[in-house]
């Protein structure tokens, strides 16, 4: 099995889908061994087995899957291991619910947090062609982008009113333990974490805590890969 | 058991949280044999014995519990009805998500289409009162706050993107059939319905698909309730 990351200059995972896959693979206890390859922008030609240029992807023998929510349907309907990804229908149904909103709500102002800071961490070959899509899809420059991004936090601060009300009940957004919905917040949380030195979460803001306990699952996993300074 | 409801002039029931309430006893099993006590804006004093000045309240011999969640985990740790309410601590963390984003994130959008209609269906003693708490929340006359509403409406629908990709793959938010988090959104489906001739959907939205659904459940049940004219 091999598992398709985006990569910055320094081999930075910082693909919020690509975290989702990856905690996931943990979750399963699959995340060790599991092979990674490194994709940087300028890199899609490595993925032109999978006739698309978007990572994540997992390569299982023949099987070819893009998109991170598809990757964890298809370890959880390949791989029976215990705890499952989804533990009922509806709890996968949920799942998908948080999932998309974190990809409609949560993700667009975390990108108009950090994605001046983005230029940074990747590859210097890749600066031209991230600067100038990313300013042609925001219609400005991605300084003008983050320039008020303190209100941008606010924002996410009142966005992210849902997940403040589990974890008032719950130490996660699963209940007990850890799902996918977890993964995919966590997932927007890490590509801020490592992309950019500007905290997406105000210093009193519970949803801190439950990032602490994220940052510690898996014996650390996300916690090993380098942040920058906050 | 007494369950108290916010109504109109007309005995209409338009709480949004009074539906979810509503529903839920019907997903128990409970809601035609559960007494209803209709309570006008003007009618408080009839929620003393509380000691709060919300609906819904559900009062079970010596028991009085309110707010719409705290009901829902009252009636599934009491009465041990099936189907249940929460499948699973996972379960009822993720509907705990999905009523807390309703509240935050639905609720303020749709209350911005229908607020001025809602004078027309409480009764005439309210609508001072109605008129004056709801104008100084806003800041503006109620004529102005639904003024753009077709603006608001598609700002709802990119809100609703979640709902859309759940119902995508699955009949009910719930999965295979209607749960806590359907109530929780249908309740403030049904809150626009009764008070509004305004419809919260687009005519080409997939949602109103899953609302015809949810208008069928439990014999009809909401498609009884009057609703205005579309």
């Amino acid at each position: 099995m091999k598992f398709y990351d985006l990569s910055g200059a320094d081999n930075q995972r910082f693909s919020p889908f690509g975290w989702r896959v990856r905690m996931s693979l943990a979750h399963l206890g699959m995340e060790e061994n599991t092979e990674v390859a490194l994709v940087k922008f300028s890199q899609k030609d490595k993925l032109k087995f999978s006739g698309q240029k978007l990572v994540p992807i997992l390569r299982d023998n023949s099987a070819i899957i893009s998109d991170s929510w598809r990757i964890a349907e298809y370890l959880e309907n390949n791989y029976t291991n215990q705890p499952t990804l989804f533990s009922s229908p509806t709890d996968k149904a949920n799942e998908k619910f948080v999932s998309s909103w974190v990809d409609s709500q949560v993700h667009p102002l975390i990108a108009k947090c950090v994605v001046r800071d983005i230029i940074d961490v990747i590859d210097p070959n890749d600066r031209e062609y991230f600067r100038r899509s990313r300013e042609h899809r925001f219609g400005m420059s991605l300084e003008e982008v983050v320039a008020n991004r303190e209100e941008t936090r606010t924002l996410l601060k009142q966005t992210l009113f849902p997940v403040r009300k589990v974890l008032e009940l719950n130490p996660f957004l699963g209940g007990a333990s850890a799902s996918f919905a977890d993964y995919s917040v966590f997932g927007a949380i890490m590509w801020a974490r490592i992309t950019s030195s500007f905290d997406i979460l105000e210093q009193d803001d519970p949803i801190i805590d439950w990032r602490e306990r994220m940052l510690d699952l898996y014996n650390g996993l996300a916690r090993k890969e380098t942040a920058r300074e906050h």
